[in-house]
């Protein structure tokens, strides 16, 4: 395969001949190209002989042109790096008419994200985005590696379901009806039986159900995969499509499951500090600049690594629903009515001002919180012995909220069953589920991790449409 | 975390006392426990004293049920294995009544695929399809590290999509709208302007052209999610979801992308081969039971491993689609007219039954087809100067027919140009991937390979709905 930047790099400069190739991200004085191929945020300097090459030519080494350079890898005369390429041949292999490329966020000059998320298909060859997705694309590894290394195995769990009783939210459907001329049953009602799949499917919104399923075979599994929301939620922290990790354990109970919470997402934060600290750099720096221009109170408490190792290095301060509750109701802004949804007593759904207050302000480090009435939570959490609260816990970060939701299921058959019929769930919707609990139950947990939430954390981006490639949003499923 | 057994047959047997929990896989002479708990497809043999246990208790081991054994880790007396529990006390965890259990496939007898297919949620549970999940979930690991490795980004193409124009296949929709009544415009049609993202959207069939943009600033990425079909292909080798891998290299050309898919199969392979050894035996003597039961022609022409080892020390033979229709028109079944489409002239499009004549009668290995005539191939394939073939390349396999379809792209503006005006392509759609033509375009390739075909040659099944944990097939989304 090509040679890359982020090896070429790497090489001691013995004056060797290579060729390399990439885009141009400037051209100093006719003389100094820094060229990017996207295997590193750093861009490799190549040194023209200006005097000795077709003027026209160089008019075509423009911003955002693809090109191949030929020439011998040097020491580097200039500060700023190690190796420099001094050029021999230059070759356009695709050009970027200035004129054009004014018209695009390629114009090197500063763009909002909101217009660089108009252009999203450019946007990745900005040095923010090419960092935010090499990040992204390390924490996708490190999340298969450390469940593999841990003895897990990665499943699939469908997209497409035909059950829509895990209530985790609104869903979308999917058909292959025609949609203006649906065909319709004696009551006037859409004939789901002539559909492709023979009855009414949406798009899943958590593989957690069936994930269970095969925890209950292969003792330890974990999906990572796409899942949906059809929720009208026009904000910075959701996704109508996003992508979820869900492990699930056998023989595992919610104390196991949050140690598995806590050393998979410390895992996960060690390899990209191990890997991508040439991004993580930029990406702090970046910040720091942004918070020039930003009121003292807005700006970030620590440097983006030293958030992150932060994490690495202090215990998640574990605290059950009751004693956050009694936090709470004692706290300062909610003496003082500052908090918009005012706690007054145990079974309030805690919002996230609340969230934020115990984790940033109370704890001031990542929180779990567990052991959250029973009402407020999924049917398949399991009941403690208390009657009143389940075996739930979420995580909660700085800055980003929950980050993950889990719990240990309800393993005894009559009790979910029980908890079912109270929500009117349809045992025969589940029937399958159920099985799990009818053969060989057993106590097991598992929870739920929005990958985006974990990236926006990572990369100390504070917009989750700007974490995701393509992303999807009310009023938007633009390329 | 709990010690699993996959651990446990590994240790040395210092009559140490351990705790193991798992399932009850058969239970012999009231005795001899056969423990699984999907670590391996090995049973962990747990030898109880039954003289001094509960006769309850003893009548509660039953096939199905999970049980914690605590218990000394000796040398076993028997043979088969090598070490044993000598069990000191047995806990029941969860009951599985045996009436119950001989409803389902649980039940410890031969049941055919179908009826496995209809309990998929207790499948994974029986030593075939325990295995070829876990063969599923090490083939899945392989490929990111192969990737990984090469210094290939993972990306995340979107499912929902906005762009219909790849026309890889029939799309499903996706809309939040009430289907029943949807709200219509003036001239009848249905709004989709009011719909969830504000247009008509689909299911992707391919995150290729997505791709494409990513590597024109990443330089090599690969996705790997789920790709959909609402096609109604009632086969063994067709699924309506299902999960693809496609990577997308710039600066790289067709025969590079030839090394490449070739490197990363047998990469993959290998990776099985090294590490899923007791489950691809398991599979192997199941096939080679299974084919005692076949006539002689039927049977596989060589052991399974024997047939992943000949994929990994053979060349995949590269032949011109025109030296292939050369071949097929003169060979014995085309002469003979056993061919349902007789091979005529140059230009005809391959059936499944040409491929498996080139592939497993002519060749006897995998086979990659390229250069094949533009009109029966995607827009987006290189025009190769004859004008009349592209740079495309289809890799067969033996038994499974094509695991891989790649291209060379077109790079060239006016030549993709004119491809999409002649197949009536509006350019409003693919605007922003015609812009990687208009900024920097390069010569660049990828290629798809459908992840369970690669699952189905790996262990051997046959039907492609056995080699996913929930089939989505026509009139089945169960689960």
């Amino acid at each position: 395969m090509r040679k890359t930047i982020v090896h070429i790099l790497k090489e001691e400069p013995k004056g060797h001949e290579l060729t390399v190739k990439g885009w141009v991200r400037s051209f100093r004085a006719n003389r100094f190209i820094a060229l990017n191929d996207g295997s590193t945020i750093n861009n490799l300097q190549c040194v023209v002989d200006f005097e000795n090459t077709d003027p026209e030519l160089l008019n075509r080494i423009t911003v955002g042109a693809a090109i191949a350079v030929i020439g011998n890898l040097v020491e580097s005369q200039g500060g700023g790096q190690a190796v420099e390429v001094e050029v021999k041949a230059v070759k356009v292999l695709g050009d970027a008419d200035p004129e054009e490329v004014k018209k695009t966020i390629l114009q090197p000059k500063r763009h909002t994200l909101e217009k660089l998320r108009e252009q999203a298909h450019l946007r990745v060859r900005t040095n923010t985005f090419g960092a935010v997705m090499r990040l992204r694309s390390q924490l996708s590894f490190a999340v298969h590696q450390y469940f593999q290394k841990e003895g897990f195995y990665y499943v699939n769990t469908p997209i497409v379901t035909g059950s829509d009783a895990e209530g985790a939210g609104e869903m979308f459907k999917v058909t292959a009806l025609d949609m203006k001329n649906p065909p319709k049953d004696e009551d006037g009602n859409i004939d789901y039986k002539k559909d492709f799949f023979g009855k009414e499917t949406n798009l899943t919104v958590s593989g957690q159900l069936e994930g269970e399923t095969y925890a209950m075979g292969l003792g330890q599994i974990y999906t990572f995969g796409p899942t949906f929301r059809a929720e009208n939620s026009n904000t910075s922290r959701h996704l109508a499509e996003f992508w979820m990790i869900e492990p699930e354990v056998a023989f595992c109970d919610l104390d196991m499951n949050m140690d598995l919470a806590e050393d998979f997402i410390k895992y996960v934060i060690q390899f990209v500090m191990d890997n991508g600290q040439d991004d993580l750099e930029f990406l702090e720096n970046r910040l720091i600049q942004e918070d020039k221009s930003k009121p003292e109170a807005e700006r970030a408490l620590m440097p983006l690594r030293e958030k992150l190792k932060f994490v690495l290095e202090n215990n998640f301060k574990r605290v059950s629903y009751t004693e956050a509750i009694e936090i709470l109701k004692n706290s300062k802004p909610n003496k003082k009515k500052k908090f918009k949804y005012p706690i007054e007593e145990w079974g309030a759904d805690l919002q996230s001002e609340h969230e934020r207050f115990l984790v940033e302000k109370h704890f001031k480090c990542p929180v779990i919180l567990f052991d959250y009435p029973a009402n407020i939570k999924a049917f398949y959490m399991r009941l403690n012995e208390d009657g009143k609260t389940v075996r739930a816990m979420d995580i909660l970060f700085p800055g980003i909220g929950e980050i993950v939701g889990g719990s240990q299921r309800e393993e005894r058959l009559e009790v979910l069953q029980e908890k079912m019929a109270a929500l009117d769930i349809p045992e025969e919707e589940l029937w399958w589920y159920l099985d799990t609990r009818r053969f060989g139950s057993c106590v097991h947990s598992g929870f739920g991790l929005g990958f985006e939430r974990l990236v926006l954390f990572a990369t100390g981006m504070t917009n989750i449409r700007d974490v995701i490639p393509y992303p999807r949003f009310p009023q938007n499923a633009e390329f």
